[in-house]
């Protein structure tokens, strides 16, 4: 079985193993306060162009996102989100388990636009019986989306304007930041994204770290008890240093943007091979997940090869979805379009 | 600097690593269904003599601490604990962020009696007004304590003998738990603690492994839907693989006992040193931490050479809490005695 | 400045005021352990036909929506709703803030059907994920609706059939129970209501009593701890006597079908003249409720001696609700149709 | 059965149900918007000396304790308080409920001092690892407190001076703040409370009305948005007007204090009847409520004519608690003094 279900199949890229190797008995302190996360952090800093930006580790994007989101809002305060998004629809509540309602919007391909947001806000505080109503108190969007999907400059121009405008912080998940950058759509840098939003996070776990993911706040004054939320949430890790260890390897020659630049060349190359085959595309995505529309004779007979995820069901079939990542081996991606060849 | 304060200040056991190292390129499902947890899952199974046990695999102590709780609790009802149980004191509130209260009952060398729980179950319900106050529903003590202490079988069998009759479980967070079982002291097995009790986990992060904890529930049918609380929560690591593999590591040839044993080791010497100098011990320990009284000079003095943890200040001076792990080098132990013998 | 604008603009029955003035220096036990909430109970259970059924007041609708919802479920689940529903849009995510999220689905005329609930609760069960989506745990409804719309008994019995074969609780929100059951088109009465649903509530509030809800659960082993939930949500009234009284006066001499019938034969003379003179109505409403639309210089003219509620705006004008109530007098009505009249 | 066990046995002031009845059929608008309520706030901020002052009305005490707490506090802050506070031991636990540690000090006759506060403030910024403790973000005490004791100018102002320091608000429950007023060792007024705190409220529940708290912040930037809390929390009541009129019946003609004095008047005669019969005191009280000890025999003889509160167990006996109320009969407590006296 050859896995394209998922971007988290393998373990990690070897610069990592090796490193957590070198390190594995230099004695430091815990929590997030050792010299391989000062290191990462400064690394961090300079990719993103912000020497005074706040970074903190984290483990996972469910963590990450419910915590981030109840550092900010104040309890009557909810967040704006597409009904697609993650928090939506993937974290089993965590966001309301934090007391928070997500304000879903409709999204298209994945994405809510300025407009919406604008709405949204408008139509809160135009209320005369608002205090009856949840308060939108942070705009959550990831980039890319879930469906792979990204946002132009100018719609995050937009969506960050709404948002000073109303005074409420855009928080970007980057849970698959990588791949969004490394797109040939991509008209963003990581330093341009540190200027169009409030809080965003670098994921790890799905571009070449075993897991970690690194939230960066370009203005240090915006959450300054941040610690405390990471450790109530169970996300403040003892042995800290493994994020840092992670996140120094990421960021040393480029590792980041070029692993991530592999994982999107395989992905082209699928995206590529389904258009040449008059596969449907469901969503079109420039990153490292594709989704397309099979029959379901056709799904079950290449889930016997090759693992998929199934997305929804559609007319005439089913949607899956391929993904490829940093680990993904092109004789993989090669036996992959054989067999969607087969099929046509 | 060398560091004695506290039991996470290296990496992992060189099993553990290589493991990682060997199995890096598999491709697994993510969140815990893949094989090493299941691997790992029948090895804890075994070693506790549980064949149908349910077994969890979480990231950290105060994720898996607050996820046990809050999956155990009705709203209304809070956890009975020492008042310098971990839950009561160093995790930021994380228990009240589920909405529970702790409710901490005085200690004695870091232990409660079943006496004391027995006297707040008896007051909650005797009470006519019982709806106005708290519920206990929980009962959590450590194994070890904060303190280094451990419950003897007798203890144990009678703190779980009054939760029965009140029908509520025994929580053992076993953070440490393999210093505990390795200790001179001890009088019970793994084998047993899954039976004097009903959820208890075994620490990964302190005794080896890079991070995890594995929460065993010897009555699978006790909390059927776990995962959502673990998902929810914010432990369920998208490479659980990871904590299967460490896992499974650590539960072959007996490597879990092996190095907490050397760390118990290590501990015993500085016990020894420390009375033989005639130092005041501020609560006796026979795991892997022990508690001595330092004048605050001779605490700066000592500290130069080696970080040890402040853990409060009492009449003349300070007490120093020294840790001994899976890592610690005899070597590092020599030069620490000799450090206290100076002090004499 | 007649008001139509909401069902709560006078105080309560002169029955009530009588009854509470009688009993004002009879000295009684707090928090709902008293006679005249006794006696409530027994006439509640009466009207219901529920002999065994557990009874319990609360003060408001928003905190029985939440109180109830708490109670019933488990952390990872939420509460089903129309998407136009009460406890999704007008209770500032008061179930939010207990940790739930509510699943909105989408409404027709304010209703939900069993086929919408039955694939809800399919798609979470039949999902290989469904560990990282929130678990339906309580299906919520509300007679008659936010759009003063009501259910049919069949509507019902296939909901309630539905909720029975996933094993959660219907839970109907009768905030303005008494005007649902009045009304011309509704075949059901407080009997049927009972065995239709598990738990439900008798709205005082907007149906004669100065405030207060009564809980109404069939079966009481349903939720035996329900008191504890009162109380630690801010629902528990010192002086629950007062609810006591004021349901036991809405309960004697068929008081509270009554009024209601009171209220809704004035409605019936809006909707009619609303009909007669042509207005676009929005929804129609055969309970105490009426939306139509108004242009918005319509709306302007008539809002100068007519409170009305603006619910939201249409092509060509907005959507006016006019309400009545058990306090709403007949030559009002009177001035509020000649006033329309005036306006074609 | 004559009843001293509570505060709150009886119904209203006449004036109270009077006012009631005259404006049942006035239409006004709901949650708190109406005259009355805007009548009721001008009458407080003048008894108050705060011309400025935000005034909110709830329901009841525990639902006005926690969301004023869940107002002010971050997610990882708690609230000090007394170990016998109300929030610690009355309130099932509301306030952990909406996700907040108690930080219980030891407290002497009810009560906490300046030092202790400010020890627990030093301490948990002092600590290097405080981002592991809850930190305290409110203070709360009660005036009086639960064993009817007052805190006196003096340290009312050292309380107030920490906080500051500090930067944490002083909240005080006033549940029975006109007992305590109205007391002979009371040397502050309703004008110096506004000044010795940032937050209080003005029982109602307790002092002659049905129902209802007057929460006074007289820095009105303080918590600008609390109407959404309030909301949020289930204690906007529809009929909001039924709070507007009793606080304003209780402000005219110096009513809530008049009605505070008598209920003095007749406690102090039991107290002073306790001293000279003997009786040993508990807690010596200057307010409403007299805590005494009688032996298991007297308390169940004297509890067949007057109902009492057994507050808690002693050696050799029990200790009764006895209120006065603005209801309580001077007949009355002649009886109870005369029992008591056959009792010695």
């Amino acid at each position: 079985m050859i896995r394209f279900n998922s971007d988290y199949t393998e373990g990690a890229r070897p610069e990592i193993l090796k490193l957590l190797e070198e390190t594995n008995y230099q004695q430091t302190d815990g929590y997030g306060t050792d010299e391989w996360c000062a290191k990462a952090r400064d690394l961090i800093r300079e990719a993103c162009g912000c020497p005074e930006a706040a970074v903190h580790f984290l483990v996972g994007g469910t963590q990450t996102n419910a915590t981030v989101i109840a550092a900010v809002l104040r309890p009557y305060e909810g967040a704006i989100s597409a009904d697609t998004g993650h928090i939506n629809v993937h974290e089993t509540g965590a966001v309301e388990h934090t007391g928070h309602k997500v304000l879903a919007l409709p999204s298209k391909d994945g994405k809510i636009s300025a407009e919406q947001v604008k709405a949204c806000l408008e139509e809160h505080f135009a209320s005369p019986a608002f205090e009856h109503t949840v308060r939108p108190g942070i705009c959550y969007i990831s980039y890319p989306t879930e469906y792979g999907t990204i946002y132009t400059k100018k719609e995050l121009e937009d969506l960050h304007s709404v948002c000073r405008q109303y005074g409420i912080p855009l928080f970007v998940d980057g849970a698959r930041l990588g791949y969004g950058l490394a797109c040939s759509e991509c008209d963003i840098t990581l330093k341009d994204l540190a200027q169009l939003c409030d809080i965003f996070y670098i994921g790890g776990t799905k571009v070449g770290a075993l897991f970690g993911e690194a939230v960066v706040i370009p203005d240090p004054d915006l959450l300054p008890t941040f610690r405390y939320m990471i450790k109530q949430g169970g996300g403040m890790l003892a042995k800290g240093r493994l994020l840092g260890i992670q996140f120094a390897a990421l960021f040393t020659d480029d590792l980041y943007m070029r692993i991530s630049k592999d994982a999107i060349e395989q992905s082209d190359r699928i995206r590529k091979a389904l258009n040449e085959l008059g596969f449907k595309i469901y969503i079109d995505s420039p990153t490292n997940q594709q989704f397309f529309v099979l029959t379901r004779e056709q799904y079950d007979e290449i889930t016997k090869e090759f693992a998929l995820d199934l997305n929804c069901t559609v007319e005439g079939g089913v949607v899956a979805r391929a993904c490829t990542s940093w680990a993904t081996r092109p004789e993989n991606v090669d036996r992959f379009i054989e067999a969607l060849k087969r099929m046509r």
